[in-house]
């Protein structure tokens, strides 16, 4: 390392590979001088930043819910939840992300734990974010003076710039699945964030949020709500709309009529009653049920997901990754990473991605095996 | 009448009013000329071609449902239904509408009647429909080959281009309101049709139509039915999904939440979730709630809607004519004509318009008194 | 005609074809019931309301401008321009279309003269209107302040709600096409008009507009005009941009590159740069070149449309209808009319139609022979 | 670093800072079980991640033009350009960044070098690429086959996935600046690559492109390109239409009418003709003139921004940095830092951005000092 490199943040290096100068005495002179100068060259670098094909530094990866769930209990007695640290959230961390705290470059996962009759403080920020339900209740997400039940297979929304707590009423803790944009915030540089009351603005506990009871019915806008919304205005997917849906395209299946993604693979997507698009702007949610048996096409898509199986049993297969699935478990899959989903018994599985910021930009692209192009 | 007249099919009519050329006999031969080359003058035709502020042919009109009912059990007696006449249907004819039968200028509005075990024979056509039933039940209307039943309060869609065919189950009538766009698409010379098999395609009796089971849960859209559609995929809105969206947004305003359009005055719009809009390009449908004794604020809007009574009692006021109007009565307001309800019960009522045209034209406006423009 | 019929507005006739009941005196007192009730029966009307493709009143029909030119420049000496009757413009009126100054269903086609110092008077209203110059210059028209120089080949707008007013500020006469949606806003009820000042606002007679300074760059945007616009922000489209685009067009062709339509048809359609679509809400403008021997496959189209010849001459063929046409002579395509041209010499042509209507309905259908549907 | 933190790539740094846990051993032991999972809590991390606004890494830095260009004339004589190198391209290296190729963390901006008769071979790839020509001429860039001149104050676009090369027809190098979104694309994982022909496949070299005698006719569309198109269809923006529209700007300004952005200001933005929006789905491009003497407002806005001086001389204030600019100077404005201009002489500025992103996830904002939010 020579002392040019020690006075800048840049440093060339000469891969040396195909397409690459023949090293010379002239060549590292003038590598030195970019160097000085905050330069880098293309040609030692392409092949690392314009791949074939997406080459994501994020990695396949399981996480496991009954490892999890102690870890976060362990936190609820040694982490108080307050002003400050904001949130008792434990994030997976992508072993390929270098340490950070992203389940993949875009998306954050992190399990939120909340014990009896906790309060997380109100705040609100630019990211988006969402809360799926594995198991337990008793916890009401306050989102913008709304309180909201949370329920296992419920699906929450806070998007950005909503003001939102928790509090817990019960005697029991919980724990959940935080979602959020917080990678892709952080990196482009988004990041706004404003702290709101210590203490929930509203804490009654109905069973259902106001935003259900103007949205929450099927095809019908409230009229006094005009104009579309960034994101959907309802605060609460209840699971026993989306287990009703994911029946019904099973029983469509069995008579014969169209409904399943594929033979045995029913699924949903969490949409805006505005819009019929995304639930937020940068997050797509959905969910998916794989009668038992059933084995699902192999498939790439542009962006990242993370899953979380709700009930049953499965195989999961990554690249060449491949776990059993149980209950509560995670797992990441990267960019264009090829996944095959089998189920042992009925296999319910939640799902979240960033697909919708490449829609939105035109660079969304996906390979189903067995289909052309 | 001159001999020139005769000749063309055209005849200009000098008012002699206010910005008009004196008379003359070369204008008089000017005129002549103009009608033999078949063009007629701005100055001749202004007023009446631009108005201040729209002056519709359409007039306000009421029709009793205790009128046209018993019209409609002696059509089922005397017309037979089937291929050529292919529906029996009765039209509302706006008595400022020259004898057409129009409900509005953009707008037809009928009562259609089914007798026991009839079958209407199925067709499509390019203009979009709807069914909305006041009362009765036994019918299933079939589309695209999907079956879904008709009961009170249910609103049905059957878009243009989709084959449906109607058939009645039970051993009993079932009259029902029809609502399509055949004024604006005759006007505008854009109706095609053909006509399918004599029978309906699928007999079957189901509770809930495919559709339904697909795309009728709130919020959750089928991963296998992709992109937005251009109209609703939900052929059936449900009366009791109508009624409770109605009832919630009654209950938020007893607790002092937002939700309802003005005091007393609960309302939905029936919307396409693929897309948020409306369920038809050029069709809006709602359904409103007063509760007794509320009063709507007055209101004009660019575009005619035809309401009916679903259940309750109330006075109407439609410019300077007024009614009382009960169950099942159907009244027009012409457009920009300023509309107040006044509910004696509670009062429910459906209403269908032809806003969407003049939103996608960029076109609406709306005047709400006491508010700012 | 009977007593009851002269009460009502509303006549039935009995086309007695197939499909319809057969004919007995129960059924006459059935049709009189409906009409005392203002009820018009489907099945007697289907026929007509309904048919198998769009059989528009209007008519193929063809005005010439040596035999309009004539009676305009009489009417210049005949009828001042000026407050009340605001324009000197003779409409041209299809002869399908009882005696309405209409060209079509929907739109609105006139020849405006302006004598030597007049002015026209400022007004605005809702219809959405445009002039073509077929020959002469020495007029100003003032959009909203900005003055807009007129001359052969431009194109200008004056799109809803925005103040215009005409001045000549030369010695010679001057007239030109006008195209507006008169027709379709007549008919919808949406029409609304203001008076503005007598004179024009602006009597600055400057080469180009303030509208074209600012955004008659191709591909640039002015940063201070922000947002997508309902109209055009381009008040005149001028002659030497649609010329060389056409030329452009034809070496392209020549040089065996895409650019054409078809072969030795070149044609442009006149767009909102902020938006890329069509210039005002419901009119589309275009303007086509064929060269001399070049015929065009036959189209038909959903919609209706003028044309007019702006130089050279060929054959014009509109279902069973055919003329030689040549400068200035105008022509009506009803909606799904066949339409073929032929050039004898280069033939250069202005169009407009009411496609948009249709497009933002999802309405639109097209057939071109020899092409898949 | 204990054995466990050598285990996982995953390493929790107690920042002990307000709103953290008092330490112990049980939350250091917690703490290692975390890295064990792969977890990271969100307490540690939410300053950072979670600021009150953006904290980019990217720093605010200048380049000078006349150190750049000696570098990359060196690179002329030692380093080939050709398959696998693919382009003699020199980054600019922000130094917040780590050492990476980025200007800004989703933004590449790097100085290209062709010397006399050089050819760079094609290629295409799923991130988007632009030129900016600050001096120099004789090369062609062939995109789709299209041959492309490339003259000083052009602004040329390669969008994503067109193949694309470039040859030097002249016996002079030529140097100009490439913008890519590499960074975003590759932070992403949404790059996609395939070589092309080693030459280019058109030698010829036209005035004009294809694609700007199709579509650089202001405000008109060709009829044989239908559609919406995710990036421009103009490949060259030339330098006289640029310049003239900011004459124009700045002429109005001088007659009293809009049209600048703020006094002596004027600005345009290349927009696609097709949609009205940005060129491309990631990056906008503008060009801005101030006068002599001219200051801006100070504005933040969400998202980086590269700026380059055409010509002039100037003052620029990136948050507490500040230089003197002068022809070719390029300078970085990180996310949400607030940017002044000053002219010393007329100052003419080329800009790019990755605002596209911003604006189509909902998560832009702006602030300019002195205006309200």
């Amino acid at each position: 390392m020579t002392t040019e490199q020690l006075d800048s943040p840049v440093s060339i290096v000469d891969s040396g590979g195909p397409g690459q100068p023949d090293p010379s005495p002239e060549l590292s002179e003038l590598y030195r001088g970019f160097e000085r100068e905050l330069l880098i060259p293309l040609w030692t670098e392409i092949g690392d930043l314009m791949p074939k094909h997406p080459t994501p530094a994020a990695r396949p990866h399981a996480w496991r819910w009954q490892r999890l769930l102690p870890l976060a209990q362990r936190a609820g007695d040694l982490v108080p939840v307050g002003r400050g640290g904001e949130r008792r959230a434990i994030a997976l961390a992508n072993p390929g992300l270098g340490g950070a705290p992203y389940a993949t470059p875009t998306l954050w996962a992190a399990i939120q734990y909340l014990g009896p009759r906790e309060v997380a403080p109100e705040h609100r920020h630019s990211q988006n974010a969402f809360r799926f339900v594995v198991e337990g209740e008793g916890v009401w997400t306050v989102v913008d003076g709304d309180p909201v039940a949370m329920r296992r297979g419920d699906f929450l929304l806070t998007p950005g710039w909503h003001f939102h707590g928790h509090h817990n009423t019960s005697d029991e803790p919980m724990a959940w699945l935080d979602g959020l944009d917080i990678p892709f915030v952080h990196q482009t540089g988004s990041a706004f964030f404003e702290f709101g009351p210590d203490q929930v603005t509203d804490t009654s506990t109905p069973d259902r949020s106001r935003s259900e009871r103007l949205w929450a019915h099927p095809g019908l806008r409230p009229l006094s709500q005009p104009g579309p919304t960034a994101s959907s205005p309802i605060a609460a997917y209840r699971w026993e709309h989306t287990d009703a849906a994911l029946t019904d395209q099973l029983a469509l299946e069995d008579e014969g009529h169209p409904g399943v993604v594929e033979p045995g693979h029913a699924a949903i997507r969490f949409s805006n009653p505005a819009t019929g698009g995304d639930v937020m702007p940068t997050i797509r949610a959905e969910f998916h049920r794989l009668r038992a048996g059933a084995r699902t096409a192999t498939r790439r898509e542009v962006g990242s997901a993370v899953w979380q199986v709700f009930q049953g049993e499965g195989q999961v297969r990554v690249g060449d990754h491949e776990w059993r699935a149980e209950r509560g478990d995670l797992f990441v899959v990267p960019s264009w990473a090829p996944l095959t989903l089998g189920a042992e018994t009925e296999l319910d599985l939640f799902r979240f991605s960033d697909t919708p910021i490449f829609e939105r930009l035109q660079q969304d692209r996906v390979h189903v095996e067995g289909q052309n192009a």
